[in-house]
């Protein structure tokens, strides 16, 4: 090996590539990639010193899937169906099996399952030159692929594909090596790269599958060449290329602004090529890059779960969590990285083993039960590749069992972001309690649009009402144009926890022209009562008057209000007619009066949750239930209520959410299932915002500061003083045992 | 002792009490009712020799609950509140903070304990004396109690205070002894006793607490006429009392005709006066009366459930289950009497040890794991004493996974009952399928109508249109009258389980007059396709043309209908103004063209259930969601719909439910979301039911004998020969492998 390259160079960015460029003139020997020599050696150990272990239990898991489908005949089809379809479908079957049966060979050393995917790899060398692009190409939106109807999932069949090859390497005769490089590796690492400038250079996931694609390919075929490309772009310009993208496509505190839902899965190809850089050429400190941003991708998508699902924001599915296997990859290799024990918490609950140098390290060190709990935390990811583009915000509390409060000041998210500046939702005991609708879709359900998105993705899961944040005249954010969104961000105007909670705030003025939305938001630790409130402060200013609503979609069955509701019920009408409301059935409203308006309901957890807001008598109640124009049934019929104020140029939503109670059917006993809360008073102190709250006979002042130079206020409330250090403080004005 | 009785007089009912009368001088030392001092002895060493055992451990935790109460000041108020106020709840705990003490300073010897049940006994004597009858009894409905406002709770006081002074009496000066039997357990029994002869002469629940606590009492203060009026009635002509409830209450087979939510609660006076016979008088052979009927009624209870929770027949709250802890104590009595390792898999789920003889052996078994799987089975359980008034059906199969059905050919069951004369459920792999509402009620909720049976209990749960059964002309079922519902029940045509599956028929003629309703259903076993299928045939026969609904509510997201729906998407109405049916919005509509109507939902267990009727065009189905006039939210939003015949006088509904497929959205794939059915023909040849299904190109055929009389059938069907040996059999005609 000739390497003559700093080994900062990847700390830095902005070098210029090609001053850099130099040879190599021989890579490791086979496997090379994920998988090295010496982690196979270590493997074959393990497998062969205990068989009962966690790692040899994978093994032989997977050797016993792949015995049942290499007994079949090979099928390599030429490509004619799009997505789902089945030249499609077995398309991605074959790269799968490919991969796994190179893994089962090199930890067998049995010899069928190397001839199994060298047969594969050369009835794909037969097939592949005779193709053109394929017939289903979409031609607008993106690149096509040859087997695939388009370029991303020939990519990711490129990216298993090299894998599995550099796996069975050297098993091949020349004669196949030739073949299979020739007519098959070397042409589709081309058309990936060379062939498709505009996807391979594009700062964007696919373009991540590419150039991993090409790179490891570059590694496995010596050509030293695709690896730089892969890196820095065709050019080798450094302005495209996978430094480029873990440059852009991560915020410094590693979120990638689509949301958890696309960061799992955009992990993948980071992580594997990163591993396999890693491997060949550890000299580059891939890892080390951007102060370690792979790690905290990783590690921020393990974050952005509760109870391990992902938060669902944007077009995300819902039943989606840690255990992905693009997460358990991640996890996996952090581990690997940072021998971090909290690492073996997250694959302990994923139950699922890598077979992989890494993956034996962290089936052995769960075989030792050497697992720790891994930390949630409270923190705000800041949003864009600067991490100045509005930010997603947990706030977690285990007072009183394990809640998290996530709050959206964050950007677009691009095509697949949902108008939601500024929402929040909430969890407790495990279970969403003030919820997002997330993505209408029944992914891969023919019967439902064909799997795809519904139209109802559209016409209501991507609009602000669908929410729980302010809309203004019944339009949506943006006016619902992707494009605008993208260019305009909140701002976060602050974040802070400490032992009182956690408080932040944000806010955005280009969601409306001439409307200003300003929310904050504090999750607050009553420990006297082993319980959190929520206060929720939405500040909205516009230069004219507007009808401004604020929906708040709960799970669970209403069980009370602390005013009458005038309920429809002999017929309902949909709310309206556009932008998200004509899915809105209206099933009941009212107009509290002045004071403190309770809404309650039950959540499935057996625990009650009370939102008390302080109204003066110019909101009205609106009780909503999902399901209006739904002729084909595709819409979950979930609830919520709608505050709504009509023609106002300024108004200040209030309120609490207080969990209470339990109610216990089986066991027979229904504990405090009225709302504690007895008063609710906010007052404002210069740059003080100050919350009294009566609960329980308690008593307790909320202070939150806004200022962004003083760190240290004193100040005077109902005649006694008091001292706020930083951001939020809880004051016990009077507490019931005296 | 000086007994003279005859060793089987139990297992005989009818003979004459008086003449079997007898003088008891002493029974043995206490304590000597469900714990003896043998028990004592046993458990004392227990939980001296391995403090991490079971026992001991559950002990610890009764310990450390016991000790924090007693730390607290005695409350024994004067009786002012009706049921859920402070007084009632506080007189509650107390009998059982004196049962948990007494416990505790049996085992413990710690004179602290027995000294607590002490002083509060003797604040009892000083209350009762002063007391007349509650102030918030109910006039009408119910005898009152002196400590509750009804005498169920004052007898329940008794059951468990009797068992807490017994357990101190040991502890007891001369003096207290006297002022608590005379002042307190004298007066309570008498007055619970002679005091209302129609609740303590009732054959009914309330007769068993009743005369348990007064049987108990009679043991433990040595008078032997109190336990032959308790087990005999007042004037022992055995026309009342224990035994005679012992023959009345339960049906040959156990089951209690409320059903099992009131079966278990039921239990507990029967279970624990039982035990004290046995320990008190052996000779009784208490357990062995009428062929082990106690024994029966525990087992049957845990029969009646489906993944831990009570088949939700009438009244029920759905969250109740096996682990209630009625049964808990049932479970320990069974395994106590039985030995049977299956008890124990039940105790483990329950997860709640007994301090008594039997909860020390549960507990011990559970310590060195010997609980072998519990068998649910496939059983008709005969409705009423003689187990001839219909009966409640379970049909159960484990091929693709835990399948249960329940079919409803049962009586009334009292003031509880519901109104569902033959109505089934259908649940798998965890989940309900084909649900029932069960009872309308948020238990002690406050905000929801005071925590009782809501108004739609009434309005909505109980009528027929809430069940999956035929409605005629939209008028319940006795046109909702209880008492000609209790005069009046179906037959049991037939059952029987066999290899094929199960199958069972019932029919009835006076739930509407001049109108038959006569129903199969069959859980066929299809191993070939690892599934079931369950064949429902409804006929329906009047002597005038009426209008016949059959409902199916199904618990999950509606996928697809094989027919074109005409949905209200602009407005909702409800479907009519009475009997249940003002409860539900008609959310679509269609009349699917002869052929197969196919509807298709997804469950939240991840599979897809598919109904195929066979219709002739006549059949029009109404999609309907729960929620009209429910002004205060106190209805869940569930999805139905109703198949509707108009202007008939004959109409058979024939129909198939088939699960299939699995919807892993976080694993990304679905399989199989469509249905398998491609075809479903019905006919009958004499006394033969036959249906022919292709299903997965597999054809089978299902034959079904109603004959009573003939129990060998050879036919002829499309040309073949088919022998059918009883009542069920299954017939592969096509196989797709050929």
């Amino acid at each position: 090996m000739n390497l003559s390259r700093g080994k900062t160079y990847f700390k830095t960015a902005g070098v210029t590539a090609s001053a850099l460029l130099f040879s190599l003139n021989a890579y490791a020997a086979h496997p090379n990639l994920v998988i090295t020599n010496d982690d196979v050696q270590q493997m074959r150990q393990a497998i062969s010193t205990n068989s009962e272990s966690k790692f040899a239990t994978a093994f032989e898991l997977l050797k016993t899937q792949v015995d049942e489908q290499i007994a079949l005949p090979i099928t390599v089809p030429v490509p004619k169906d799009g997505g789902g379809g089945y030249t499609h479908e077995r398309h991605k079957k074959n790269y799968q099996l490919m991969y796994n049966a190179g893994v089962i060979y090199q930890l067998s050393k049995d010899e069928k399952y190397a001839n199994y995917v060298r047969d594969m790899l050369l009835a794909y060398a037969e097939l592949y030159p005779t193709l053109d692009v394929h017939p289903k190409r979409k031609v607008k939106s993106q690149n096509p692929g040859k087997l695939f109807w388009q370029s991303l999932n020939e990519a990711m069949w490129l990216v298993y594909t090299i894998q599995a090859y550099d796996l069975i390497h050297n098993s091949l005769s020349a004669k196949n090596i030739k073949t299979i490089e020739d007519d098959l590796l070397r042409p589709i690492s081309l058309f990936m790269s060379e062939g498709q400038p505009s996807t391979f250079n594009k700062v964007h996931n696919h373009g991540t599958w590419a150039t991993a694609g090409v790179g490891m390919a570059g590694y496995v075929l010596d050509e030293p060449e695709w690896v730089e490309k892969s890196l820095f772009d065709l050019k080798k310009s450094g302005k495209g290329g996978f430094v480029k993208q873990l440059e852009m496509l991560f915020s410094p505190q590693g979120y990638y602004n689509e949301g958890p839902y696309y960061q799992r899965f955009a992990l993948l190809p980071f992580v594997t090529f990163a591993k396999a850089i890693e491997n060949n050429e550890p000299e580059r400190e891939i890892f080390q890059y951007r102060d370690g941003i792979l790690l905290k991708a990783i590690d921020t998508t393990i974050q952005l779960s509760y109870n391990g699902l992902f938060f669902p924001i944007n077009d995300a599915i819902k039943s989606k969590g840690i255990d992905t296997i693009e997460l358990v990859q991640g996890v996996t290799a952090a581990y690997g990285l940072t021998n971090d024990a909290g690492y073996l918490d997250i694959a302990k609950k994923q139950d699922q083993i890598i077979l992989s140098g890494d993956g034996l390290k962290v089936a052995q060190a769960l075989d030792k039960n050497m697992q720790k709990p891994y930390k949630f935390k409270s923190v705000a990811f800041g949003d864009g590749n600067d991490g100045k583009q509005g930010a997603l915000v947990v706030m977690r509390s285990d007072v009183g069992g394990d809640q998290a409060l996530l709050f959206k000041p964050a950007a677009q998210g691009l095509g697949h972001g949902h108008f939601d500046k500024l929402t929040w939702q909430f969890y407790d005991k495990g279970n969403e309690i003030v919820s997002d609708y997330g993505a209408a879709r029944f992914l891969n359900v023919e019967a439902k649009y064909g799997g795809r998105y519904l139209p109802e993705n559209e016409t209501y899961a991507k609009h602000t009402v669908a929410h729980n944040t302010v809309v203004v005249d019944e339009t949506t954010h943006f006016n619902a144009n992707v494009e605008v969104g993208n260019n305009n961000y909140p701002t976060l105007n602050y974040f802070e926890t400490n032992k009182y909670g956690t408080v932040s705030s944000g806010e955005i003025s280009t969601a409306y022209k001439g409307v200003n939305l300003e929310r904050t938001l504090a999750l607050v630790n009553l420990p006297e009562l082993d319980s959190t409130i929520t206060v929720d402060i939405f500040n909205v200013d516009a230069t004219k008057a507007h009808k401004f609503d604020l929906p708040l979609h709960y799970k669970g069955q209403l069980i009370d209000t602390s005013f009458k509701l005038a309920g429809n019920t002999q017929q309902l009408s949909a709310l309206g007619d556009k932008n998200g409301y004509q899915h809105l059935w209206l099933k009941a409203q009212a107009t509290p009066k002045e004071g403190l308006a309770k809404v309650t309901w039950l959540n499935d957890n057996g625990r009650f949750y009370t939102q008390t807001s302080l109204v003066k008598g110019d909101e009205s109640f609106l009780f909503t239930q999902i399901g209006a124009n739904d002729p084909h049934f595709n819409l979950r019929n979930e609830n919520g209520f709608i505050r709504r104020v009509n023609k106002a140029k300024q108004h200040k939503f209030i309120s609490i959410l207080e969990p209470h109670g339990e109610y216990n059917p089986s066991k027979e006993y229904t504990l405090e299932a009225n709302s504690r809360v007895t008063s609710l008073k906010y007052t404002e102190q210069g740059s003080l915002l100050l919350v009294e709250v009566d609960i329980k006979n308690n008593t307790y002042l909320v202070a939150i500061n806004k200022s962004d130079t003083v760190t240290k206020n004193t100040f005077t409330y109902q005649n006694k003083a008091f001292t706020l250090n930083g951001r939020l403080g809880v004051y016990m004005m009077k507490n019931n045992q005296e």
